[in-house]
């Protein structure tokens, strides 16, 4: 199997499935392509039809979108434990993870994943308004399951993997939430899998100019 | 079962679960809020914690979004028959499905979703591009899967349901596609459960402002 990412500083959508993987101890080769150069495109060129990544290969099947490859290893490798057991956390956690999927417009082209920088950053009203309920999500989980494994549903699920990017965007732009929602950050950034990521994020050089924001502090 | 819904001239996101029951012939009671109303804000207050339609409300479960509904419905009353039995064809299915429901940014803002409407419009490049790329789905969905139902992989799925909208503002702007694409199109124009929300659709009278684009024509 192998997932083809973009870079790990900057690249949201390919970190949700490759965390999955990861988390879950799923074993996948990463070919790791830069953003926006012509070696990106080239070597997409002849693998998905989007030419954008993620992009999953698994023997002949192929799938692109960050959604769709957690709900293929879901179906295919996990037996359909990446999503919680019972039908009302099923349907909750799919309402989350669709949510982050298509929403958070705002927050999203304002406050780019940026791993390794710091910096400061004055939202938007829409942009801080997606925060307040990035954040009334977190808290409302970590209230509903608390002391049950310390993730959205007690037990890590794709929601999780959905929103590890915006973990991350917190950290770079110094947001920093309420105790309850906070709880769940520190649960994420704790994460021995994600921290692989975060080193090899710290390792990159390129530069991507449309997703540096903020001012450096 | 009950689905809130929008304006059914305008409202994508609603015209997606809600095709998707109707043609599978599941019954749901339907709840209909205008857009953008303060009546829409304060009968969702209540219900889901995003204030925006679609939500189902099946019993004491709550699922909102577009996609995560489809795939509720799908677990839930369809034994999983809304997604293709082939794992090859299905893993395309949802990718496909997941495109839609994160991606053609720019046709959708430029070109809303405005039934009753037949206007001209000059798309920008980065729309033309989300077009053409919807043109060639359709094409080669209609050549694997030519005679077998008429349907983006023959029997219709949720992936049908995620591209139900875009059917719909092709026929507004008058814009056509090649013989091949063109061929699902008029399949999908000849659904009568479309028909139904469209005839819906026509008797609408409210006006949403930001919906509103292009030259009258």
């Amino acid at each position: 199997m192998k997932l083809y990412i973009g870079n790990k500083n900057y690249s949201t959508w390919s970190l949700r499935p490759w965390i999955l993987l990861a988390k879950l101890n799923i074993s996948f080769d990463e070919v790791q392509l830069s953003l926006d150069t012509p070696q990106f495109y080239t070597a997409l060129a002849s693998v998905t039809p989007t030419q954008k990544v993620p992009c999953l290969i698994d023997g002949d099947i192929t799938v692109w979108d960050s959604l769709a490859i957690c709900e293929y290893i879901n179906d295919t490798y996990l037996s359909g434990k990446a999503w919680p057991a019972d039908p009302q956390d099923k349907a909750n956690a799919r309402s989350l993870a669709a949510e982050m999927h298509s929403g958070f417009p705002a927050l999203r082209s304002e406050a780019p994943m940026n791993i390794r920088a710091t910096r400061s950053l004055t939202l938007s009203e829409a942009a801080q308004q997606d925060l307040k309920r990035i954040e009334a999500i977190f808290a409302e989980q970590m209230t509903r399951f608390a002391d049950q494994g310390g993730w959205l549903f007690g037990q890590y699920s794709i929601a999780d993997a959905m929103f590890a990017p915006v973990v991350m965007r917190l950290k770079t732009y110094q947001l920093s939430f309420g105790e309850m929602a906070q709880q769940y950050v520190n649960h994420v950034l704790s994460c021995p899998a994600l921290q692989q990521w975060i080193d090899a994020a710290l390792e990159e050089t390129e530069i991507v100019a449309a997703d540096e924001a903020g001012e450096p502090c």
